[in-house]
């Protein structure tokens, strides 16, 4: 293998393609990049088992010319060196040559480095994919799915299966589903041409999703997303995201939401999210994060904590909108300020079934998201 | 106590007081904040016993109101919870007012908070400090100082004293020294109307001088420094800053400085910056950070390290002059690149006695600073 490349491109591809490097791994192999280079340009590849990436450099990008191949070939080089490595060479250019025993060359301006090359054969093989389960979707609206979900995943190992988020496709709906049993959340989008696909019960990892959404840009690129028996592949511009989906069946969460209200709240969703805040503060010295909100005889809302070492925070906010019984219920402020960081509409409905029943948080507006909060059980 | 005071003039000075309170204390009123209101304005107070800080808020700026007083006193408030809840208030005005058992009820917009307030009677007094040695040096001037040494102290507890930042002041010259007995760094600067002010053996911990740095403003401000026996007292506009001055003698590090070299080399800062920083990568995975720099009989130098594991990295740089014998030297990296983050200079002196002696950096411009790196006992 000798090439010349645009120190640019390669930086590009190598941070794309460590995203799926583990830095803990114990397997030599697999904390390497692979290269592999033929007449069509350069593939790079990096897997952990769980994620695996592949990011491809083309020969030329329009009319820029970015790799010259002197010798197609193969080689694996060590992730974390090289990543850095390659960002603070002093040329824009950069020579690469493999000699005997995967020895590599390195050179750009008067910086030459060798590096002790693995041998690519040992590289596992990326799984492959029957491509007749294919959806694309937008890739800002991937994002915001993902972000709008993946915080209430549980981090408890104990159940691996609530640390993914559960995805569904059917009659066009793509939904997603994450909860840790404390709180859950959805959040559903209507896709264009996924007619006939049907997919459920596919879990992936919280941890993924977040590698995923870094790799997608911000603009508005196409996603194509194939799913297989146990993978699923992203394919976004010329890179390869390959995920394991979760092993397990998801739990039945549709019985938690309830469909009928005792009390409805409309409120300013930046409002609210100031004064939560403001009475979680207080509530995080007590460790418990527990707020209080009250319906008063004013029409106002009430929120307010406690601390028995500091004293207390209270506040009133005006609903935009009020219907059904009063209530006074506690809840852990933290997970309502977690829905609140990733709402986007300006207006939300709070919903209540009694003291002991769920709250619902819905935003006021087309994104077909709901998130559900257990509430504290106090004697007060 | 009952005031009614800009939340802005407020927040500022909870941020420049509360860099002197320590998360770990566990004197109570050590974690407090304390106010005293009089009919002049508003004073905070900090104190972590090493440093304390004081505020003042005065009634009006310039002719804005700041500060109403309704009734004067004083009270300690928990600073963590404070220092938060203040920024995060809804409205531009705050009111609070000191209550039976130190009670304080604080008012913003619609958030009412009652915090548990201290005795401000068992808050610690501060030092007083008699004014005769005092001397003044500009804001930015100080900062550069602090920033140009601190980072070669020790941080080691077993020595105490070579925590701190040595400083002296003698023929209007006031100088910074700071080593951890492998590097050494030297800064000195001329002072105006410093004439009769001497001292010596004034050694000020480094963590101390790093939050004296963060309230300094970067606008040219005059610091006063006024020196005592065991106090050094910072005055920077409405801010008073005490610190403790370390216990102990400084060691005598002026025979560690070698007075004449055997080669001398001059160097471009930033290239000389980037390619240790290059070697430093690869030296790293190693853990020993050792980097080889080298004479060429080309008259390069050539910029080398390597790991076991990894590889190699190698390039040559041009020097600017290059006087003297020969050289093959290794050095910890890591402390190469500290001093080359913070010198300014373009380029830069190094030269050296011999392959097991002291290597001296010297920017070439103005700043008198000089830095000291003892080599590595290698065997090739």
């Amino acid at each position: 293998m000798k090439i010349s490349i645009m120190k640019s491109y390669l930086n590009e591809s190598i941070q794309q393609v460590s995203k799926a490097i583990s830095s803990r791994t114990t397997i030599p192999i697999l904390s390497g990049i692979k290269f592999d280079v033929n007449h069509q340009g350069v593939t790079l590849t990096a897997s952990d088992t769980d994620i695996s990436i592949q990011s491809f450099i083309p020969l030329e990008d329009g009319d820029k010319s970015v790799v010259q191949v002197e010798q197609p070939g193969s080689v694996v080089l060590p992730a974390k060196f090289f990543v850095e490595i390659i960002k603070k060479l002093p040329s824009q250019e950069v020579h690469m040559e493999v000699k005997a025993n995967f020895n590599t060359f390195i050179s750009a301006g008067a910086t030459e480095i060798q590096l002790v090359g693995l041998d690519p054969e040992e590289f596992p093989v990326l799984p492959s994919i029957e491509e007749n389960q294919t959806v694309s979707i937008p890739g800002d609206l991937l994002k915001n799915m993902i972000k709008q979900t993946v915080f209430s995943i549980s981090t408890h190992e104990t159940t691996p299966i609530l640390t993914g988020v559960l995805w569904s496709l059917g009659d066009n709906e793509l939904k997603f589903v994450a909860t840790d049993r404390h709180r859950l959340a959805t959040r559903s989008a209507m896709l264009d041409n996924a007619e006939g696909v049907r997919f459920n019960n596919v879990v992936i990892s919280g941890k993924t999703l977040n590698e995923l959404s870094k790799i997608v840009p911000d603009q508005n690129t196409l996603v194509d997303i194939v799913v297989a028996d146990n993978q699923v592949l992203f394919k976004i511009d010329r890179v390869l995201f390959y995920s394991r989906i979760l092993d397990g069946t998801y739990p039945d969460t549709s019985r938690i939401i309830p469909t009928s209200y005792k009390t409805e709240l409309v409120l300013d969703t930046k409002k609210l999210s100031e004064s939560i805040d403001r009475a979680y503060l207080l509530s995080r010295e007590e460790k418990t994060n527990i707020v209080r909100m009250q319906t008063m005889d004013s029409g106002s809302i009430e929120i307010s904590s406690s601390s028995s070492e500091l004293g207390k925070v209270r506040e009133e906010i005006e609903p935009a909108d009020f219907n059904g019984e009063p209530l006074k219920i506690s809840f852990n402020s933290k997970y309502m300020l977690d829905v609140l960081k990733v709402v986007e509409s300006e207006q939300l409905m709070i919903a209540f079934t009694g003291v002991m029943s769920p709250i619902i948080l819905k935003p006021l507006d087309d994104s077909h998201s709901l998130y559900v909060i257990l509430p504290y059980r106090t004697t007060n």
